[in-house]
């Protein structure tokens, strides 16, 4: 047994049962032929070190074309780093960052944005639908105005969120006007944000600057990528001596264009947005094929690639028997399934399937 | 109007309205006679510096007569850095500290403790009369065993607590006992040390190396000090290099011996316990007096040297006219008073007295 | 036998030998009279804490009196402390700081710059007498334009010097010069800023802000109080949020009234130009005192309260023997003596006369 | 004209002169065959994130079979992590470094360690040929005893160093006993470890622990990987919740196989080894090829994969004029060239045409 994420249990890290079939997370699957077709074409030959590349001024070009904008792009290694750097960027040590109770960068990171900041403080918000509101974030600025707490000086929104719910751009529009009122910046952890790009049917551009985001974390490691998340700076000044702040703290890679090129393959063809696409369609595949098992619940909208179901415990270790991986939440009877580039409608219909078998069992017992 | 520490705010920073009477909290009384005593003692002649004169030595010698033990005893400026410096001791940037909700260093030291420990996380945990309970520690350390949350290291104890309750033997052998099960220190944060101690009646070494405290930050201010907290560690494994960790982090005082030779003055003929005893008692004579007021009511039992109290919004802004200073919890009517070493039964009298009559002017309203 | 501060041997903290004579440092000396008159002022009635209190106000007023300008001026415990935040306020991590190679912050305070701004890193250069120069400044600041070296963003001058020299303000003004070429602002360690002020018979302003100087370390410590520097910042655009970076720091007195009112005493009458000036000539009449003693050098030029002597070994141990404290320089056969604001002609002359013997000693034996 | 890693300055980033030509450093080249074969077989698949996939633990037993011991591993992104992480696991805040004057860790990584470990101090020391020797780590230790200095805590070794050259087993063993004597920590810093083996012709045990190593860093990307650096302890203890630490730095690969599963392809078949030994041939044959050009000089044994020659300030201009890649020591007239895996035998010989051809050039002028 194999501990891991989010916080909870893979099942089936012990593979000797059955044969694993992976929907625990989208950073279970692998590298996307696109992606995989640009890592070969770096490797052709030799190249500059530390971003001096061919690759990566190309791949930085496509994400300006992409966003619509002149902004600032930096590729670091995962997830973690890149909040971390973003949020360190924003903040000094002294000050706070508002963030939903279930965010990434309060749940499972270790205490990555602390330490990237040296002390910042998470500011956690419990908001219904694992989204921040306007008045959640009021209410977090204005409980205190003295210098004996943190000052709050940026909110950030995971987009998609956690739970698989997504922030419409008029939700994100009010969370800017709030963030106005009391100077704070906005971070957006985009691990899923080809996702939420896709469902919504908007344009990076809309879902971010345009909706005054100043900074995001694009992940590519969960759109198909061995690694390397794109950070994203909408406001040149944010971005100043940024380079500095990712080499001292690890995250500058020294082979630069085994990240940065394989980007061009997501970036190309709107691969990044195909892949996102499939994902999200087959998590909407799942929640159909489910709606008519009793015992199995929906517990948030299904909004992006993330399904979170209400399942039996001992439907749960049905599934287990039968090799499946996923998260579960500690005590609550949920369950989440993360739909990847790659997964296949006959992994999706074999789990429904399975899922179907289980709670018969169940009620046999 | 000023803010201030306990996240709310101070009335009656505005003095002009009336002559301010103190009773926010036990930071804004000076300096005692005894205290001062020492303080001019040892201002008469020139002496080394960093700790190396005569009177350090001797009160690190009265710490230990006092705690009845061979303990290690650290001076620094104040309580943020006595709290910050001794966790950072027992964690590293990964860990955890368990904490309950409502603790100073969650509340009210800006971000101190994640900045000294350069990142380490405070687990807070929500139990009745802002006491830690073995199953609410016990929750907070098996809800997640994974890597991708910090790793709880220590449990932070407040005695007596932020709302003026006090842990008994009992329940400190109890949480010694959970901790013990999770490989767990203990740190007590003695802010109000004297006055638990005092009001349980029992010996500092039962209250702390007896009741399994691994390292205690004991105040001198709230007792009578201008500054200089003590950090008492009963491992010396755990103090190895303190003094370093000190040195670095701006608290070793080159003239040292005005924050130690004071301590002498608290030390002998038990100085410490009378102020303490002092102030437990002015709290009683609070809560006695406002017994009999119809609408004024005792929030939490009273236990050492703070009163929290349900006041009507217009009988608060009452006091305020009166002059009063007091913290305030915002949004819940409750007011905070602190008795200290100096608060002088007519003071607590007039308070009565004026409380009386601000519930009188609101129902004449 | 003690170690302490400059990295040396205090003599003499084993005090059977004979009663020590103090000299080893200008914080062996006690509170001044003035300064001790606002301290019991001070405590004779309570007041409201973390500077909120009447005197805190005062003292700032009567600093932004003295330097001629509105600047921000917070109060912190030790030096360094104030070097290191304020050194904190002006970096980023990635940031270099340009120092001397015998300045405080690189070999007395333990790795603090490091710690308070998170891996800010110390550029030492060693140019003569304990100076920085524009030229040894350009040389750091263009030796290196790549990410991989930490980008130098503040000169850090201590007036005066770690060997008791001075900056002309010709000098500042042509640090200032390849300061503004090269973007970097400049801080003042002013551990014995009225020292030098007193030696060059200059302003306060124009030592500072009027010779470009960002922010300044103004130690009291050194020139008479218990505790307590001031940090002057004289651009309020630096300043800002500081005094949350105090609080987090723990940096925040709560009884500030005890740090704040005894610089009161200090900066009425001009207390503080008369403290240094008689250091100074303390110091002067142990240079003229010896200018005859054959085999003692003077090291630097004496412009302030320091006294640097080349003094033989066997010379030395007949100090220690007679209860002179002082610092060796490891190697080099260098002692340094500190005047201060009570040391007393009568100590000088005895110096004079012991060292004059123990030259006397050496040459018998 | 791009700047980067040295400190110095890379010719022809501007690619567009002539066809580049990489020597500047071992990061240029690509990933090795056999890693790239590893990279599709993980690919080919699904698995668990971070770190619990199947080939996580196979790359890690193999290192174990590779230096015969029960070694803990540990992968991370790239070299300034690895070291920074490692030290950070070894030191406090105000611990020191003691690591030559011309370490990677000093000199190129943007004060990556005292980031990671929130202020530890490195202690260099120049001593001949870029080594460290026993006589310069005790001068470092016993300088100072004091608080007021960080105390000494690790000797960091580079093998092979900054300037190629090598410490044999006998000097490893006489750092060794001199750490012993002072208590300090052994750090390897392994950027061209492989080619420290391939020269001395030493196993990876008789370099590391049975020399009193306690923990290696060990480079996959100068070897032939694309990224992903091993941190191998020999003392669990040092080890402890070393994997909490990796994550909250965000060093933790959520994809961990395609960091791990290359490593197999470098340690299966000694490839690592037969990688390193091209690397050390294709310098020698570089130093032999230009031992008759009159003007060029060697400026370091050559004895890992590094060639420093003093080169002509106009011959290096011409060989940037022919495409060459190199890195120059500002001032020094100093050039570097370094050879990989897959530096071929043509691209030495063209070299030595070109620097012949450079200095005739020279000559003619």
């Amino acid at each position: 047994m194999t501990t891991s994420g989010f916080g909870n249990t893979v099942a089936n890290s012990d593979i000797s049962i059955a044969s694993p079939r992976f929907l625990a997370s989208d950073n279970t699957s692998g590298i996307c032929p696109e992606a995989m077709h640009y890592l070969l074409q770096a490797n052709e030959q030799d190249d500059l070190a530390y971003g001096n590349d061919v690759w990566t001024e190309r791949a930085a070009s496509r994400f300006r074309t992409l966003f619509e904008t002149d902004c600032e792009i930096f590729f670091v290694f995962n997830g973690t780093a890149a909040n971390s750097l973003a949020l360190a960027s924003l903040c000094q040590s002294y000050h706070g960052v508002i963030c939903h109770q279930l965010a990434h960068i309060e749940t499972d990171e270790c205490g990555g944005p602390e330490f990237f900041s040296n002390g910042s403080k998470l500011l956690p918000v419990d908001t219904p639908m694992g989204k921040l509101t306007p008045e959640g974030i009021a209410r977090v600025v204005t409980r205190r105005n003295d210098i004996h707490y943190p000052r709050p000086r940026v909110v950030s929104i995971t987009q998609a969120t956690e739970v698989g719910t997504l922030y419409s751009l008029d939700e994100l529009q009010a969370i800017r006007e709030v963030a106005d009122q009391h100077d704070l910046k906005i971070h957006m952890d985009g691990a899923r944000f080809a996702n939420a790009c896709a469902s919504l049917n908007v344009t990076p551009a809309q879902m971010t600057w345009k909706a005054g985001v100043d900074v995001l974390c694009f992940s590519g490691t969960k759109n198909g990528l061995a690694f390397g998340e794109a950070i994203v700076f909408f406001d040149h000044e944010l971005a100043r001596d940024f380079e500095y702040r990712c080499k001292q703290a690890g995250q500058l890679a020294s082979k630069m264009r085994f990240v940065s090129a394989p980007w061009l393959g997501l970036l190309e063809n709107d691969t990044w947005l195909v892949n996102a696409r499939h994902a999200n369609a087959m998590a909407q595949r799942l929640v159909e094929g489910i709606h008519d098992i009793e015992g199995v619940n929906v517990m948030f909208p299904v909004q992006a690639n993330s399904v979170f179901l209400e399942v039996p415990i001992t439907a749960q270790q049905y599934l287990r028997d039968c090799g499946w991986t996923f998260y579960t939440f500690i005590g609550e009877g949920g369950v989440r399934f993360v739909c990847s580039w790659n997964t296949s409608e006959a992994l999706i219909d074999a789990l429904v399937t399975d899922l179907r078998q289980a709670l018969v069992q169940r009620d046999q017992q």
